[in-house]
């Protein structure tokens, strides 16, 4: 039977309860055709010397809105697992700022899904960073 | 002074004059706000057993689509050499169709360019194949 | 029953039977410990203008180096197809070599193979690219 | 003036004064003739449920592998970004152990290092992941 997928409420939940200890950093803001928004709600732990975000913490902002993303499509899929991602760093995110990040999925195949994330500071048009991720599906997709 | 970008024609000239080898592979459709648009004019020299694509001419597809949009910004900047693709082969191209090309640049830096290229069968929504480059550009801009 | 891998004879005649259109292009070395070592026999349908091999080329030396070491280990396989590469170009080929291509697989799981690619023009140390890819690899691995 | 490059007692020093927050997760092993050694201090905070560590800490750990890696040839840049990191997961971490990296320079030009990193499980031999790195070098190198 073909799982339902999640809204901004249930991936919400699905955050607190699986990945308590980064559900604070992350905001789902909404789920587009496409995939989703999230949100980092940059904090100082997330902050390099000169007030930028760190590139791990946008790394992680890429990993977990791919994922959020996969789950808006098939439910809680709690074994997904990345397999790659490519990540270029192109301008310094703006200091005390939020990070908004918008994932497409390109592919939502049985096995493997492949996606696109754009990060932007919040309220500025140029990217601060892209991403493509594939993630390895399991065979039972019940979470 | 600032090198004027390059339309079209423009760019179906540089090809023709720089890159005699493949100029006869690819069309350039169309130069768009964040890009090019590039039709790879598929032949039997492109393809793989089945009547499919080859990853490499996929590669070839997504470099000269990045190069071309770098052009259509830059004018002739004969220099500018890629330095990483990430590239994901997503499905199987439609056996004898064109490749559609969609190079959307994000970064055009003094000394680097960061871009996403789209590739899907000609008509088809579904995407074949995603690739993200970088290419350097090297100090003096003129060709 | 597990199927036996293939030696640098076997490798050759597989590359022959089922690519003909570019087994010309590529010499099966050696059957390492860890992957496989193709040469490319650069030839002028390689080149750029300068007489460097182009970008497009040293991407397909890179696919088949890993189709290749899955092959040496797997028997052949003939459905596995390249699901991602990430290519950096580093330095310009020597003019008038051959590139040697070095290729180590990390991981052969059920499903997908992942391997890196360092190419060299022939009697040099420095590299001229390094890449590495992904494979997905069929359920049935019958040739 | 050439900057001379660091040894394990700078590199620390340095990753204790510029990167407070996360010097006491990593720790310099060892400056190889081709990069460096670095160890993951694994701790409560970079586990993901199931006790494995998390993919932003792998990142995190490739990510400062190869800026050491830089430093340890140019001294204290402290300018160097991260541009493009392609990483791949393979395995899982053994829970409860260190990871410990290996970062191999295989370009450090006048404006981009790339290089590779290898991590692992301490004592085990399987990789973990694998990243690809590319960094920008600021045209004054001094610290």
């Amino acid at each position: 039977m073909a799982q339902a997928g999640l809204d901004v409420a249930g991936l919400t939940a699905f955050l607190q309860a699986e990945f308590p200890q980064v559900c604070d950093d992350f905001a789902v803001e909404e789920v587009t055709e496409e995939g989703v928004i999230v949100r980092l709600v940059t904090a100082e732990r997330h902050l390099r010397p000169g007030g930028t975000v760190s590139g791990p913490t946008m790394f992680a902002l890429a990993d977990v809105g791919m994922y959020l993303a996969i789950l808006s499509r098939l439910g809680p899929v709690a074994l997904a697992v990345t397999t790659n991602c490519s990540i270029d760093f192109m301008r310094k995110p703006e200091a005390g700022r939020d990070l908004i990040s918008e994932t497409r999925i390109h592919k939502l195949g049985r096995s493997l899904a492949v996606g696109d994330v754009l990060i932007r500071s919040e309220g500025m048009e140029a990217l601060v960073a892209r991403a493509s991720l594939t993630y390895a599906i399991p065979p039972e997709r019940a979470g």
